[in-house]
């Protein structure tokens, strides 16, 4: 039986479907028949900033003289664009296994060599070209289970719970498809999520026609997670959805923050009394700068807590290729692990997997999970350029808290990990009113004159959700030292120009 | 507002429902919880027999004696799985673009060198591993589209109206999931599919929560696809779904029929007289093994046709690099083109593709549609490789035809293209018996013993509907000249045993 078309939509089809049959349009996917919840995905502020960009672009190549020369595009969590460079031992090793006649050659490392020779003979046929178990291929997700125990100190990971899929977002709207559930109409299902979050999950959320329930980060105290505050939030959703889920982002996304234990024991015995599902998102697991912070798993601090909490709580725990020092986005890389879910139920994901992972993307998880050691050939290199990546994000985040705090009417808490840093912006009522004028949301219009001024591209707060009457502006610091400190520089003189025209 | 959430499931939940709010599940996440659609989605006939292959492979492991040594699986559409090479241009440049260092050395040729030198600089930073746009790299899709104008004489392609995907088949669910409407509840969502249909279409359109409304091509004349029965269909519909779209697959699959361009004209005209949205799926139109069969588009027959077709009729064509020689499964990419479809309606798909598709995936896509050129250095080795694998093609199709219909009992129509034999098979009531009596479908029945007596693996016809009464079995040809003599060899000697115990 049907479940997405049987959305009944507001008054204005009414007349439409009195007519059902007797009349069509000379079209049939005209925009108001197409699904609502399609529809429901909001435009992104970045979309009419990304427009800007392009045109000022092509001004650019054309020789429109502005106060710089090139764009600095400092939005997206995406390292290798911004100048971080691939990991020599990922991509010697995915080279060897595209094209297996370079294993012949003695130019490539022997651990890169034995490494591939394994990868390729987990395929049929040994190459990367023939298809791969929909769930992920078995010895690989076996290794990435040893994998996972070994990072929460010993705690089991069962195989069978882990999935691969093209990315962490996959994996959270395949999961998130999977519980939202028929059985609480006619209130649609409900999940949790922070305030600031960021935007995909969002978007997934609503396309799939479930519902948001925000609950906000306290933002003077370093962006915690308060347990009054999901209290507060899961009431306010009371007779308009009905919640089932708890999605949280650790280390943060926008905000840089890094949950204690004591914050995940009190999350995870929150999601116990209420019965949510946990949604975890760690996909920045390994990017953790703060000299006080510690990553520490969900699985791991819920394993600790034990019975009745570590075999009840219902947990998914999301990774990914893309994040950390490794930055392979492009590659399309994630999983999924489930803890305490029925059986029957996950199952089913591997029928959501839509065989969408390459074979290549679960090979980069395997290296993203099982490094090189020490005494291995290629040890020496990776170790070398991990430091070296993982000192340039220290600096990176050192350099740009000190700068934005060095400047009246900007303000950022402690950024203790992650890829973003999330300051809040204090715009003088004239910018506020100025942006009304023009039709956008404060934050957007300090982007927008911020890109056109000085050619930064950076994000608005209000694409992340943002406590009324507050504003915040997004940039990513996974980048080459000098693409921040451009960055920086020209935020620095336009902000202190901007605070002085609409003081 | 809600979509998934408000499908009211059947009576056995009503009381449950009655309860919402007061009592709650021990766990939340229990089966007859999650969404219904997800329910629906059917367990593989395939399943089963995977199960036993999975057995027998242990059993011979460990010395078990058989009548044979190891496993012939010949399910899938999966060439390199089957003994068929990869193609060197296509894997070399691929290498070049994962390890870039690797174009220093003169040991690629310089058309593979310059190809990956113009794919990288498609990417932010040069990387592969920086993300894609999500619709795909723009300059690709250009190039994408001027190819798919060459194939079709030069009929324009808009770029704008091209999609890449991981593969095929997640472009149809995301076209389907687009299309699927709400203005038509309370009736679902409906999409006409052909008897027999590959298995992944159904289970799309069935996650979707769209009902399936099966049209039987005619087997007696080779498979044709006859509009009476079109007809027929779309009536069968009435009151129980909302037929929107019309679900093509040319060439066949699991027939191996190739459409005439009349027989196009005539799916043309129906879909527009009864305003259906066509989905043709072309993933196979590079494999035409027919004498008098030739491949021509839907997009072009439209085009041909005129006004007020060309104009009005709202087509979707996929195709994919799995497909076709290059048999490139495990890199997971495919695109959609869109035709006549409402430009609002069109860019929602990039909001639906979730970054699905890898980098590699879509220089995958780049490398199919433009391959080397007589006069590049690349050329006489992909032009003999592709010579050697079509010609391979043509000989495994032709005995098989041979060899099955040499087989009283086994009887099979011309396969024009695609990559599957899909021979009926006239079991003897004795068979159907016991069959009935282990629980089984008939002709699963027939594959679980040829599997068991000879290790050759193929799926039974019901995976795919077929008319009742009459069963089938498929597998698939587009495999090395070996591989395709061993396992008919089996066959042979297993269905003539066969008929004799049952007889």
């Amino acid at each position: 039986s049907n479940v997405l078309s049987q959305y009944s939509s507001s008054s204005i089809f009414n007349e439409k479907q009195m007519f059902d049959g007797l009349i069509r349009e000379a079209k049939m996917s005209v925009l108001q028949e197409i699904s609502q919840n399609v529809r429901n995905i909001k435009q992104l502020e970045y979309a009419a900033l990304a427009r800007r960009a392009t045109q000022i672009q092509k001004e650019l190549s054309q020789g429109v003289r502005k106060p710089y020369k090139e764009l600095t595009d400092v939005c997206w969590g995406d390292p290798h664009s911004l100048g971080v460079k691939p990991l020599t031992f990922v991509r010697q090793v995915l080279a060897a296994c595209v094209y297996p006649e370079l294993m012949s050659s003695h130019k490539l490392p022997l651990d890169v060599r034995q490494r591939a020779q394994w990868l390729l003979g987990k395929c049929e046929g040994g190459s990367i070209g023939s298809y791969p178990a929909s769930a992920g291929i078995p010895e690989i997700i076996q290794r990435m289970s040893k994998s996972i125990a070994r990072r929460d100190g010993g705690v089991p990971c069962n195989p069978e719970n882990v999935f691969i899929s093209p990315g962490s977002q996959w994996s959270l709207t395949v999961t998130s498809l999977l519980l939202t559930s028929c059985v609480y109409a006619p209130l649609r299902t409900g999940i949790l999520i922070p305030v600031p979050c960021h935007v995909t999950t969002i978007t997934s959320i609503t396309s799939l026609g479930a519902a948001v329930v925000p609950y906000f980060l306290s933002e003077e105290h370093g962006w915690a997670l308060q347990v009054e505050e999901l209290q507060r939030a899961l009431e306010s959703a009371k007779g308009g959805c009905n919640p089932i889920a708890l999605y949280v982002i650790n280390p943060g996304n926008p905000a840089g923050y890094v949950q204690s234990r004591k914050s995940i024991q009190e999350v995870i015995r929150f999601a116990s009394e209420k019965r949510l599902v946990l949604l975890a998102d760690e996909v920045y697991q390994d990017c953790v700068y703060g000299k006080n912070s510690e990553f520490v798993s969900y699985k791991k601090v819920l394993a600790e807590m034990g019975p009745p909490f570590s075999d009840t709580v219902e947990l998914a725990s999301f990774h990914s290729v893309s994040k950390g020092f490794m930055g392979e986005c492009g590659l399309r890389g994630g999983y999924v692990e489930l803890v305490n879910l029925d059986p029957n139920v996950v199952n089913y994901i591997s029928n959501l997997n839509y065989d969408t992972t390459s074979v290549l993307a679960q090979f980069a998880l395997d290296l993203m999970m099982n490094p090189p050691r020490p005494g291995d050939p290629s040890y020496p290199l990776y170790n070398q350029v991990r430091n070296a990546v993982n000192n340039m994000l220290v600096q990176n985040v050192k350099m740009a808290h000190e700068v934005v705090n060095s400047l009246p009417g900007l303000s950022c808490q402690p950024v203790e990990g992650g890829a973003f840093v999330f300051p809040r912006v204090f715009l003088p009522p004239r910018a506020i009113q100025k942006a009304k004028e023009e039709g956008m949301q404060p934050d957007t219009f300090y982007c927008m004159r911020l890109l056109e001024e000085t050619g930064v591209l950076i994000t608005p707060g209000c694409e992340y959700r943002q406590k009324e009457g507050t504003y915040h502006i997004r940039f990513c610091i996974m980048a080459s030292q000098d693409t921040i400190n451009k960055a920086l520089k020209h935020l620095a003189t336009f902000h202190t120009k901007f605070m002085k025209d609409f003081s």
